[in-house]
């Protein structure tokens, strides 16, 4: 199967960094095709503006859907974005390796959702949610937080980590159709020990050998 | 008063910038001073990243976390990061207007907060939600939306608006010590006429004239 795996994160001796390697050796392994997408590798820039296009439609109002729908149209999408709307066309799994940041996606990925994810291309009037473009895809947000387990609970110091990326799961994976499998998280790990940290990438190890044959997670509506 | 609008959207002509102008105007002739940043016209850089800082705490490993707690005790962040800090310091209401894109902050927004909330300064152990840095502050958010009001209450196309917003309120906002306001909100403004869109305008007006004695909204922890 083909999998995207989007990095995000500044130090390449991180544990985010870690758990993106230890995906893409043990997918590979399993026989699977893995494309990559490290942001702030690449040096992303997630601003959204006209230079998401080569195309014009209105050059006196930039309306984003409007000019996205007419690049779709007339394929006038920046390659640098082209190529990575490919890279999401093409994937039947795509991952997101980041950590929480404020209780979401890092700038760089958020943008890159902004950017990437079109009207017309990746979501258009009749094809949303259960019709999305993306259906039959799956996607997993891999994560790490700050604090422990127990602050990422109903009632805990932060509270539900399901509630806290509803709006990524619900608002942006299943709203283009994709099913949404568990997050895969790990919790506080500037406090583990290194046995701990090895221990976790050989879970995800473990977990991506049989990841296509899992169960959806339930994410729920609001 | 003191007010900082924080305003994020690509286009001088959007709903969303006659917001930003008219809220402006609103609070400068209720006779508060009112501090901006118009993070498109400033082509903010929101990749949070080794130079948020002029200090280096570790140069071999960037924990982020680490760097700004050290640039707090250092005065180590780089000047134009310091300069947005200042302002959030400085107000006594920050209102931040921009469209919700993905069920989220545009990329730039959230980058500005990755960037200019460091830990240290805006938040440190012991000084969260509650007995948060900038307990006694204000927090607004203005935004603007694609869908109309139906799409956005339980049980419609997307869900309950406020459910979308938590993790902003709740994650940022509150978890730093703001007291948050309703939020501000027009609905597709896409598909208004001239005279619903001026409509909203006034409706922001009036609103903002008495801002200081409204109620907090409701957030609700998870």
């Amino acid at each position: 199967m083909n999998v995207l795996i989007v990095y995000a994160h500044p130090e390449p001796k991180s544990m985010n960094a870690a758990l993106f390697q230890t995906a893409i050796q043990a997918l590979t392994a399993a026989g699977h095709q893995v494309k990559t997408s490290n942001l702030y590798g690449m040096q992303f820039n997630p601003v959204s503006d006209r230079y998401n296009f080569t195309s014009v439609h209105n050059a006196a109002f930039f309306k984003q859907q409007l000019e996205e729908t007419h690049a779709t149209a007339v394929n006038g999408f920046a390659p640098h974005i082209d190529t990575e709307q490919e890279k999401v066309e093409w994937c039947d799994l795509m991952i997101w390796q980041f950590p929480l940041w404020w209780f979401s996606l890092p700038g760089i990925l958020k943008g890159w959702v902004d950017r990437v994810f079109a009207m017309g291309r990746t979501y258009r009037h009749g094809h949303i949610y259960e019709t999305g473009v993306f259906r039959g895809k799956k996607a997993l947000l891999s994560l790490t937080t700050g604090g422990p387990e127990s602050n990422y609970v109903k009632g805990g110091f932060n509270g539900d980590l399901s509630g806290i990326l509803r709006p990524i799961h619900r608002g942006i994976l299943e709203f283009t159709g994709f099913t949404v499998l568990a997050p895969q998280v790990v919790y506080g790990p500037a406090r583990l020990s290194d046995e701990e940290r090895a221990n976790e990438l050989a879970v995800w190890t473990t977990r991506l050998q049989g990841i296509f044959e899992e169960a959806p997670f339930t994410v729920g509506a609001y």
